[in-house]
């Protein structure tokens, strides 16, 4: 088995393949410094292709999933010393390009990832939570596209995944003008989250639960159905159906078709081997 | 009129111009076979050019709405002589293009599709159902995303239409991975659904008074309307304005709309001709 | 300040950047004509730049919001004298690419807006309300796609806006189709109101903290939000960080992020300079 | 072996895989009629899957590759007996769609097509040659958008395949909007076909020769490389890496890449099953 | 008739239909002011709506096409009061797309331009000869993509135009980034030109030439060829087909095509009558 | 200065910001093996900030330019242990996407690319050629699109990049199905190149000359056209006017435009500094 060391990331792979993850920077309320967003990025791609990892369920260590960006970080990044404009705005660009990299390296991994959220998930921590697949949440916990308070427009993901994956658009404006605060059962209104969950205990049992039952299907069936629902959130029916044509050509020759149609018949319980 | 003569498919055209169309396989809970697929495919554009023809109600006879594919008829192309992978692969893609363009066939037709659901909607079902317009449901009826257990991902549209209709991403993704059975009133908060009813008599009687309603209203209105719902929903605002503009350069000189506009300021039931 | 001279419109900017604009033809239940369709795109051009404006309320005068096109309006632009049906079909593309223009002011406008509905809100009037940002509404607010009973598909970007911004694709095609009437709370759920309010006046008292909260940030957070808002609507999740990367290189070196920032720290109230 | 049965074509299938396939009415110069339309879309299809075929060298019969659509056709079609313009725009639009697919068929079919012009080849003529793949045609062949003098646009695909295939849009402008005729040297120039040749036995004799070398070749790399291009020519470049990348997983597995790299070690010549 | 009195431009109207439209900044070599970009856009929306013009000659009077944007108008628009880069990039971003939006009214004109160009055709006057729909030249006219030269990347068009229309990306990137200038057969063999001339006289005879044959044509077919090139260029050929079957819906009813069908039958000159 | 230390490549950077790069392994021919494809990616990615590097002159050592992909790596990566179909499938797209992502590495980097190729350009060569910006070659350069000889299609970009990068889509398909050698002035007619030369020290001398012009060049321009042009090669021509509108709203803001412009009107040559 592979080992997941990382200063700002703890994580526990069990024989499930059901891997825990959770930011820890529990000090600092798991704020987003360089480091953080570096390791965000080599750590989902080490996950996509583990062989050992078939979901991931993420979460935050501490009294909140993540309080935002790490004010030191931003600073030290807004303020370089070029002086010239043009130049400092490609500069400007090339950083905003990195940090979302690291974010989307969780939509990008090839496994299902479950988010719990409890406490604060303030305004880098919105956007985090929108690149992955399913979403728990506490019925204490506090979101916040908070960015338009700090004078800037969310740039790592949050405006283009949250109306995607929500279904009330005059909310989410609402809630990306305003940068306002809103909770969990707001949140599952939203089409935000699942489900909401009393306390943080509730909501891990659950999504380990969920995540359980996910690693015990088809690894190869679990990677094409992320990777079709990516590719076809952003292209037309018709396209979409083309990707999964083509990518079942070779899919369906897997052996994992013949074990689970076998293992339904029999009404057992089938066996599928490592990615 | 037409007659619609199909063998896994049964059809009641009423003279309001309201087609009652039914998965015809009771005894086999309407699980799709090759035939089905292809009389589905056939009946469809009969149905889009069929001047009888306002509105469909299409439900499923028998206990249950679809069971899902039909297991033998999915083993025999699954399991075909050709040796070589490669070659093999461009006729399973083949092949899973062919069972596309059968559910295409209703998302394609002209005219609007009310389905009605009840008891099992499983795989192909619940694919076939996100191909319709307006969804009514059971309460009991019993939904699954079922592809995820059979070791592969859904591909006849699923994954394509299931997230562009409702308005929870987290729920259908979590639908997706875990292959888990949902009821009727979980489809009805995701959206998927627009009502749900205590029983199929119940959710009959209100697609067959919405279709009659629908019939009513002129029929070129009704096709551009879908033409343009299915446009604008795989283009920007911009390309679905510029679509419409030039749909309605003729369609608004055709004689329904001094037609309809009389009958509007009179206060009367106007009447519309045939396509 | 710059004047809001407008025959049709009635505004009210406030000294704190909200601009109160209203609908004003109450005795034709604010009826589009020719008239108000250039109004309602030259007043949005004029807001778009106005320094002096950061956030919009946008309402309709008397017993409703909007009641829809002006039927003598629509009448003299269809029954024009060109008897070519090719050369007449130009023409008609035309005349409706110039109201879509309009109502695509509100959407192109800078600043966000929040629309205040009551009363009747039908045809060209839900057709507006899509292309505002937030939405709230009274309870008694009647909404209908009404053209579908005129004999013609929408065409000033309701069919295309709707589904962009609601949940539940079965409901609006549902309502695109019977052109029926739905009220507040039915809007509520399919996701195009934010809240539904017992009356206008709370609705109104409600739309303005609103807008004055907005109003209270930073302008170039809100103009840039809006924009990519819109952005990424129309583009993949990819395109869509490109974009706010490339808008972000010159917009984090705004003013605005270090007085922000400060501001935060200190836990005091920032103020931000007009745009 | 299958059989090439077509009324309006006439075809010969070589031992090396070669299908010779000319248009057949040689009377009327090859002018498309519906039956000819017809038989187009379905011995393309039939083509596309016949595993006898590697590649296809497609000509004319008579004195003229094509002279365009039969008059007598279009007028049957245009003077239709539906009197309302609104339901007369949709039926037109559905059979310009019919013949439209009809030609595309050449473009989707999955083997390569090499077409050779000789004579005149004008209107429907030269938009079924934009939808090969390698164009030869003699040095007196003419060639002409002849449609623009009919008082339409071309609508059978020359409007959207000529400026993606040639090098010189200010050219294939003055060519569409002037209507007037063009001889081979500048069909060269303009990069619509590859070779000029003096007489219709040298073409023929070259497209032979190109199609005995494609012929010869693995037939999983040569429909692979077809839809690739087809596919990449409609996508950014990120889009088709993606596509060829997902293809590829399942045909680098084909037994053709050993025999091919074998082969090529060893200096000799491979031979590849069909497909 | 109508007149077309502007102070920059100088234009004369033919009774066949044919209007030349000339720069008409001799003195500053047509070099683009405040003015002139205002003119242009105005006049394009003109002609595009004026029954009586069916095709456009476009040139420049004095001693060249156009020397560029008039540098005194950049100087002022760049060297704005506003202090703020994040303000002062939104408005620098605003005047940007009003150049453009005046280049893009040329393209966006419904009826055919035929391009002169003579003399120097640098900077803006490149990037409007690419907005036009056919191009000659004189043997000495001189282009650049100047811009490169002046600190700045070419923003009204050339950078997207250019590539869009000539064959030979090479070369266009080394125009681009060496800013060089190149002469007539230099743009013809890139396919930027259609054809060069000796003189001004011989391209602007030619070019008449060329008008008076398209101004001879059905003007129903002259704008849907010119609207379906447009949208075909930024579309997949699916969508054009799509686009082309739905507008010739309308434009087959026109009286145009029995009108041409007839001339064509009894090989007479078709008489049309205007837009 | 930073240093470019590979195995694989060889460098040399002058003081007027040219960085000569050599692919370098002559006695293969510098075919592609995987630590050539790693250090591509690495050099190019080194070279898009490196503020020294102002265009890039990329050559190949030995007697050609390049032979193509190392069998021995590619046999060892289509060969491997995994024997299930479906994950193996997965594993060789992986495969497939790291390679392209190496080549695309030089059509992402934000420095002009001037390629110079001689001798054999096989296979990967060709597409490595295919995602440099400029391209010169000696008369006596033999390329080919060899994939289709190797049983496979061409998969890391050649399929993508030359048809949008060539004016005959005719011949591009002849050469990509039939894999044959085509020389130099082959190329240059088709567009792929932009000059031919006698010889490989010409081609090298006059890639330097424009390499040094362009290096004179504000490097803030150069970066804003190089992204430019790739953008606008994705996308239509009014995303493509709304992204250069964009970016330079910052950029117009850079020192380079009044330095260019003051020299300009002094006809001094400006001195622009570095990235």
């Amino acid at each position: 088995m592979a080992h997941y060391n990382y200063k700002n990331l703890s994580a526990n792979l069990e024989n499930n393949g059901v891997l825990s993850l959770s930011l820890n920077r529990p000090r600092k309320m798991n704020a987003f410094n360089e480091e953080l967003f570096h390791e965000l990025k080599v750590c989902f791609e080490q996950i996509s292709w583990d062989p050992d990892v078939r979901c991931v369920v993420f979460s935050g260590n501490g009294r909140a999933f993540c309080a935002g960006i790490d004010l030191t970080f931003l600073a030290s990044n807004t303020t370089i010393e070029e002086t010239d404009i043009g130049r400092k705005s490609l500069i400007l660009t090339k950083f905003v390009r990195a940090l979302q990299n690291s974010v989307s390296a969780i939509a990008d991994c090839n496994k299902p990832v479950i988010c719990v959220i409890h406490g604060a998930c303030i305004g880098v921590g919105i956007e985090v939570v929108a690149a992955t697949d399913i979403r728990y949440c506490t019925s204490d916990a506090t979101f916040s596209v908070r960015e338009g308070r700090m004078g800037l427009a969310a740039d790592v993901g949050g405006l283009q995944r949250l109306p995607k994956i929500v279904g009330n658009d005059s909310k989410i404006r609402e809630l990306a003008f305003t940068a306002r605060d809103f909770r969990g059962k707001e949140a599952e209104n939203l089409g935000l989250v699942s489900q909401v969950f009393d306390d943080q205990a509730g909501a891990m049992a659950a999504a380990m639960a969920t995540a359980q039952e996910i690693a015990a299907l088809s690894p190869v069936a679990m990677v094409a159905t992320k990777k079709t629902l990516n590719y076809s959130r952003e292209h037309s029916v018709e396209e979409g159906l083309d990707y999964i044509a083509t990518l079942n050509g070779a899919l369906l020759q897997s052996e994992d078709v013949p074990i689970a149609v076998a293992a339904s018949q029999t009404k057992t319980k089938p066996t599928f081997s490592k990615l």
